[in-house]
This record gives structure tokens, sequence and C-alpha cells, in this order.
């Protein structure tokens, strides 16, 4: 459990421009925005990180993320957008309770343009991936549902 | 519907290193990583952009993203990471069937250090953010569940 501004935004302690609010999920204005819309949606369940997250709060989020692009996008002409959820610090997460940000692309750079993206790509061999995988899926087997 | 190099992979046309799958989610590894461990989790069903999938698929790729994130996380070693989802050309989508990267953050920059970010941050004023928040919330509220 994480005690961050987002909790009292939950709590009506800090007020918030709400667009969306469901059992398990709100959505709001980031006040902060890297373009016109952007939009948080954030469990209301207060966990630090995604992989942290109940299965029903994720499940939540992930059933109205598509109305929610639709509607940012509807509202305003955007074509664009990136859906990005950061956790850890290294990963430019900044507060410590699950969001993800619906966030228009409305120009290649400068203020307000959405997320700028470094892609840094690499070519491993089939038999690196091979085994990558199989880590992964016997994790994935491994653990609870 | 879109017909991609995704649909050939769910078809079992084309191979790839697969490390989940249920009745309409498969996840598998990137073949251009930018971070060791880099997982694709898709739907089964054929969507160029996430505002264009179904409620049911997008919330059950929602529900298996923690198992997927600790999976990968424990696989790797990595700590920190991204979930990003890419809609549209401009915003760096290349694949137009929707897909959702998990990326561990494993440096700062550098070839498969992981994704990085941009952050052209605005602040629009107090009425502004209330009057976006106004237009997205009564167009979610005028569109079908």
């Amino acid at each position: 459990m994480s005690e961050t501004i987002f909790s009292k935004i939950l709590r009506g302690e800090i007020p918030c421009h709400r667009v969306y609010e469901d059992a398990l999920v709100l959505a709001f204005m980031d006040i902060n925005p890297i373009a016109p819309g952007h939009t948080l949606v954030i469990p209301k369940e207060a966990r630090a990180t995604l992989a942290e997250l109940s299965d029903d709060s994720a499940a939540a989020i992930g059933r109205v993320l598509p109305r929610i692009c639709r509607a940012v996008m509807q509202a305003t002409g955007a074509t664009a957008y990136n859906v990005l959820q950061n956790n850890g610090v290294g990963a430019h997460q900044a507060v410590f309770h699950v969001h993800f940000h619906v966030i228009p692309k409305v120009a290649p750079s400068g203020p307000g343009s959405g997320l700028g993206i470094t892609w840094p790509v690499t070519k491993p061999s089939s038999e690196e991936l091979a085994a990558m995988a199989q880590r992964i899926a016997a994790t994935l087997a491994a653990s609870p549902a």
C-alpha cells in the first residue's frame, strides 16, 4: 500500500479534473500535461507498480482504456497517441501509485507535442530470444493467476 | 480488421518466442528488443489501435499485464520498466495490430537500455484543464460502454 498524492485525490482531499470514474478506476487530467488532453487513468487500489496490482484492478483499467482513448482523441482532434505506464524511478515514474498516461501525439517535438520516444534497438540471436522466452514463460507458468 | 505480421504469428504461419497465451491474448518476445526481456502483449482480435479494440480484449490484456510484468522482471532481474502502447505512425506505431510493450529499463541510455522518454511538459491553467476535462467527460458519457 502506498500513500501518495493520488490517495488524496481518491479521497477527495485534493481536487482533480475528473473525466471518468467507476468502482475500481478513476481518470483525470494530468496537471502537468505533455500534450493537450493528457489524461491519467489510475486504479483506486493503491499500489506503487503494475506488477503489484491485483488482476481485477488491472482488468478494469484495461477494459476502460479504449473508451477513454476514443474520448480523448475525439475531444482533442488528435489521431495518434501513446499509452504509457512507468514503474520505478529509473523508468520515469514520479508518483508511486499505478497510473496509465493517455497522451495525444500532436507534433514531432516541442512543449506540448506529446511523448518523445528513443528506441535503442538491439538484434539478439534467435537462440538468445528463445532462452529469454523460456525463462519468462517458466516464471509465468509457476506464478499464481 | 487489419492483416499484419501479428496475424501471421497468431495463425502460426510465422514463428514467435511465446511466453504466454490465453483465449484472448498472446505474449511473445519482440525480435528487435530495446532491452533484454522486451515482451509484446497482443490481443488475438485484430485491431489497429487501442481505441478500436473491444472492451473484452482490452480487459483480458489488462488482467494479465501484472503477471507478465512480474515474470519479465523476475527473469531479467530488472527492477524498473515501462509499459507502452503506441497508436498511429506519428506516435511510433510500426505494426498496425494493437500491442503493449513491456520494456525493462536497465540503463539511462545506449543500445538495449530500454525506453528513452522525452517529457515536454506544459503548465495550462486550471480553467483550461477543467474545460478539457469537461469535453472528454461529456464524450465518454455519450459513448457506449
